[in-house]
């Protein structure tokens, strides 16, 4: 792995005291220090993309709740590591006001500031290795390596359907929806290794499912489907 | 089958004059004409699973959409059988005005008032015959007999899964939802041989597929799962 130069980035967030930014360059850079080096060139070429990344990577979603009962239904993950106190007392944010299976949606979603950068470069790593994507600058690309290992192109799979993925795909919203979404093997768990891309279907098939337990569900249909016919 | 009695009950809904609502008694009953008599019992026992089954069978589903863009998305199936034209001269709905994928889901669900009858009925057979269901009076049981055959307690499966539907199921809903909801088999099709009952889970998973196709598509992605390991 890459030594990085981790220096705090000044922050207007009033969330900084829970986490600081830091520089995700390598140790020794010259120039500014950036928090997301490595997004720099997708920010260029497909600036909804880098957004997304980052969004996804650090924030809460707010899935399919109505807004009404969404209360902060976008906020930085690491946020929701704090007690419902310091949330209370520090922040001014009620999670005792919102409704019990929001509050768990949001819980799940929590995830230190280290883990969330990790899964940023992550997908980062996965994206330039979708079909149609465009190819990374060689420094960038060297960075990705360094912590996830070669880059093959074309071989980013559904993690859920196990097909392969197009960087197209991003293009083509509908309704607000993307068809790719970013994914978790097991939802309750944002780290690098459990995360990845599927189609929006098949997201939503997954549901609150962990991928094994869905796979265990699925085969359990067709088992009896079968035993049927 | 029944002979019914088939009399046109007197309704002030701005839409009869696309379906009278008919009476759906034995033809040559005594007293009042009954559009429903098939729920009566189940209005006493379980007044929300009747509405719901009413609900289902004769109008569209607003689903997922967001209100915003939900334009009228509970109306009388029927209603959707009408052109863009009609509906605006007659009904003053402006089918343009939505938003296409509105328009799509609307017109999918388009069903004659026959077609909703016999799901209205078809439903009742099978909320009869789940698990922990209440046992129906004699002649309700004969009634729905002589349209969808014997009827065996506890056989009703969830269309998509094939595991036991339990009646408990109406009165645990969530957030407004039911874990149990109306599923179709082609999700085009309202008419009593395509539709049943699912899991909440199952429907959203089956998504706007047919079941076959989510059958062949969740055995795909198995195939795929179990060539990588």
């Amino acid at each position: 792995m890459l030594e990085l130069c981790l220096e705090p980035i000044d922050s207007r967030s009033r969330y900084a005291a829970i986490a600081a930014k830091r520089c995700h360059r390598v140790k020794g850079h010259d120039g500014r220090c950036r928090e997301f080096p490595y997004l720099l060139h997708l920010k260029q070429v497909a600036p909804r993309v880098a957004d997304k990344i980052r969004r996804d990577a650090t924030m809460t979603t707010g899935a399919s709740w109505s807004s009404e009962d969404a209360g902060p239904n976008r906020i930085l993950r690491w946020v929701m590591l704090l007690s419902d106190e310091e949330l209370r007392a520090k922040y001014g944010i009620h999670m005792e006001s919102l409704k019990p299976q929001v509050i768990v949606k949001l819980r799940q979603k929590k995830a230190t500031y280290e883990d969330c950068m990790a899964v940023a470069r992550k997908m980062t790593w996965l994206v330039y290795q979708m079909e149609d994507a465009p190819i990374p600058p060689s420094d960038i690309e060297e960075y990705l390596r360094a912590f996830h290992g070669p880059m093959h192109p074309g071989t980013t799979m559904c993690t859920v359907c196990r097909l392969p993925l197009s960087f197209r795909l991003f293009g083509k919203a509908q309704r607000g929806h993307s068809p790719v979404e970013t994914c978790h093997s097991d939802p309750r768990l944002h780290t690098p290794d459990n995360v990845g891309f599927a189609h929006r279907e098949c997201n939503i098939a997954q549901g609150p499912k962990t991928l094994d337990e869905f796979y265990a569900w699925i085969e359990g249909i067709l088992q009896r489907v079968k035993g049927e016919s």
